[in-house]
């Protein structure tokens, strides 16, 4: 009996893809489901006449496998991967590598790792991205775990995996722990950010410039060819072209009420943890679920809306200065994405290549675009810029486009059009940029109300001043707030 | 030996005025704090003369108190309590009550609620607010826990707390379980709000109006005496006027970097979690954030900081559109603050009762105004409504001010001045307020992308429907990802 160069668990969409794809480039795949229908009805399909054969129990499935054992899992996230790692051990030896493929959240990997290696077994947490397609043709591989399994798995995940532009691999070894689903779900937070801001700008041009779908699809078919060329500007046109059975633009015939997985939440609390600001992915997080109350909403359109401000700029204008106010956001959402990468890089330790995770991007992932090779070369600056913002290529472009982008706010406050994640960018960059906030204003309010002290811009960092604001209240200070 | 009504570990600042006030109310007090030199000097100086005692140990604090015993914590969240709780144990008997009055996060508190009460004892946890000078003089009580607690601390807390205008005190049951913390932990989000509204709202007044901080201290001194009307905004009229050694605005000598301790947060991953948008307060936590990276931001101001584009408004308009900014802001980050409480209760079975919450935090407490009496008011509207900005008279004052609220975000992002909190309150009204938002497109990116399937305006809710966007693709949909 031949054994197979790896298993792969897990037969929903991604899994089976994933298994095409390994197929095609010449691996033998042991395949497992927990519902053995499932197994059988794909042998006698997608996988029938190819290298694929299926397995009805772990122990069988580890049995059929070329040593050390590779098995993959493509679950669904939480309680089922810990069942599966029970089940596994058993039936596999020191050496063999336990591979998670599936959206699990950074720390259950870090758990599962110590767990998995303390066993004398490898573990790899690693995130892939691309979506049903590119699982089958291509996805981004972010993989990160037990260092010694990336030999033993490198071979495979760079065969199956998207190539830059340049042909490079999307793949490479993120770091340990739970480096690997750390960094897919700062790109999965990323994605929400530029599926929020291509929301905004198509309100924005449906609504301001009254352009019909059509009409706006051809503008972003335009945009795609230039510095916003990416994968999600690119099925926007496309989208966006779409009719219905009856030739009105399927857009209009969805419903607008936003789902998600989570994995976007998580980037949100990763970044309240780490204290880092991450404004434009939290407004977006925050867009889907407003969205979802789509009852509610309309039942308050009819209160708290009245008729608009006509947008009073050129109509012809518009679509560039959107375009500017687009490309200006998403630089920022990436400077917060990078900046909690780097936060939570030094924190636990993991070594991030922040420029090596961008090229990692740069194929077969959702958030594909030219861009990212912009990021790539902007973090191989000695010394690298301390926030995306100030790579002198992306400060030039904010400069650039920040006129546009100030209008375009301006314009979505006048005329009632939400535009969250455009706003929060603005907001941020300008804060970024202020050498001088008024949360000396705030520091004043805490320690007048609860005696918290405050530093002083003529006084060293780490002293702190206690003022008496109203000339009462006790001498007792807010430091010496301890049993 | 006399036996005192009421222990109290833990004599940092809020502890101490706590005591002291209790005394003032006629309940005789025994103290314990973990290094016996603190409680000394408390007792030699504060407390002499009053009837207040000393313990040394656990054992001997609980002997001294009259039965069911009512011992209060007043000390660090995290650790401390939980060893506090086992030390006392031992020494309590089935029907005592052990109080946690610190800034526990909610989870911990009903933990420790089924720990107690597994052992026969009644646990509450309690939001205690209004700071150092609240603790002494009156603050706003919000407990939670074992319900079997409350007819034994009312009389206590009832005593202690603080009263509204109209004579009620700010203490009443919140609910069961962590409850009295999740209350607190929402409090302390809006108490984030406020004061990053009044930090954007001075900012502005400063930069494009051009005042100094004693006009502003003049204009914040007149919003006190109408619908602005709060402790935050007097206290911020008293600051604004105060002057360092030299006579110069004490607030220009103060470092514009925030500190926080946790509980904005807190709220915030809370919010994520129960999926409801608190799009202002998280804004405020993050303005914090970057607040704190107050070197980075100077060394980037040059960098990335243009000459702002002059005011173009009346100056002497500005700072009535301010405070109907600053107001609308803040009817928006409460109905969001209470839509996080309605969604909590509802997952926690807690049976919040959100007027009583409002009345809870109208005196005693830094976010204490006339603004909450109305909430109150509109949550006894039957049915209440469903969102606060839908009762009548907030629906009034947002439409009223609405015109105001968007010329000071327009000038705002026109000049660069950072106001995050005014602007994601303004998407936030002008999204919820819209009937259609373009989350339709986003489902179809998910479609099209990760077949997640989108549910049509013209088909039952739940229905989900596949596009195939490129005619290419397999025929697996998303929802079949599971093992």
């Amino acid at each position: 009996m031949t054994q197979a160069d790896i298993g792969l668990i897990g037969l929903a969409v991604m899994g089976e893809n994933l298994v095409m794809n390994m197929e095609s480039k010449g691996f033998s795949v042991a395949v497992y489901n927990r519902g053995a229908e499932k197994t059988r009805a794909f042998l006698a399909s997608r996988a029938s006449g190819k290298n694929i054969t299926g397995a009805y129990s772990l122990p069988e499935l580890c049995q059929s496998l070329s040593r050390p054992r590779r098995v993959m899992l493509m679950v669904k996230a939480g309680d089922p991967v810990d069942a599966l790692i029970e089940g596994l051990l058993p039936c596999l030896e020191p050496g063999d590598v336990i591979i998670d493929g599936g959206n699990s959240h950074y720390a259950d990997t870090a758990r599962r790792a110590v767990l998995v290696e303390s066993r004398g077994l490898l573990y790899v947490g690693t995130g892939v991205s691309g979506g049903e397609e590119g699982a089958l043709l291509g996805p981004s591989i972010m993989p990160g775990g037990s260092a010694a399994a990336w030999p033993l798995i490198s071979p495979v995940f760079r065969a199956i995996c998207a190539k830059a532009p340049d042909g490079s691999p999307c793949c490479d070894w993120v770091g340990g722990g739970g480096a690997g689903h750390f960094v897919k779900m700062v790109h999965n937070g990323i994605e929400y950010g530029d599926m929020q801001l291509i929301c905004e700008a198509y309100h924005i041009l449906r609504e301001l410039a009254g352009l019909t779908p059509k009409e706006i699809s051809a503008v972003f078919a335009q945009w795609a060819k230039g510095e916003l060329s990416g994968y999600l500007v690119e099925i926007t046109a496309d989208i966006l072209a779409a009719e219905d059975a009856d030739g009105s633009p399927l857009v209009d015939k969805i419903l607008d009420a936003a789902g998600q997985k989570g994995t976007g939440k998580w980037a949100c609390v990763a970044a309240l943890h780490e204290g880092v600001p991450l404004t434009l992915i939290s407004e977006a997080v925050y867009a889907r679920c407003l969205s979802a109350l789509c009852d509610e909403r309309r039942a308050a359109s009819t209160l708290l809306r009245r008729p608009a401000d006509a947008y009073r700029g050129e109509k012809a204008e518009l679509a560039e200065d959107v375009r500017q106010a687009l490309y200006a956001s998403k630089i920022v959402s990436y400077a917060q994405g990078f900046a909690l990468l780097s936060a939570a890089s030094a924190a636990e330790g993991w070594g991030l290549d922040l420029g090596a995770i961008a090229l990692l991007w740069r194929g077969g992932c959702i958030i594909r675009s030219a861009f990212l090779s912009d990021i790539k070369e902007a973090y191989s600056a000695s010394p690298a810029p301390q926030n995306l913002m100030l790579a002198p290529r992306f400060t030039d472009i904010l400069l650039s486009h920040t006129p546009a982008w100030r209008r375009v706010c301006s314009a979505a406050a006048l005329c009632g059009i939400p535009a969250p994640a455009f706003m929060s960018a603005l907001a941020y960059f300008d804060g970024y940029g202020s050498a001088r906030l008024p949360a000396s204003l705030l520091q004043a309010q805490r320690d007048y109300f609860g005696a918290h002290g405050f530093e002083r811009t003529d006084a060293p960092r780490g002293e702190f001043f206690h003022h008496n604001w109203t000339g009462r209240g006790g001498d007792t200070a807010a430091s010496t707030y301890t049993v």
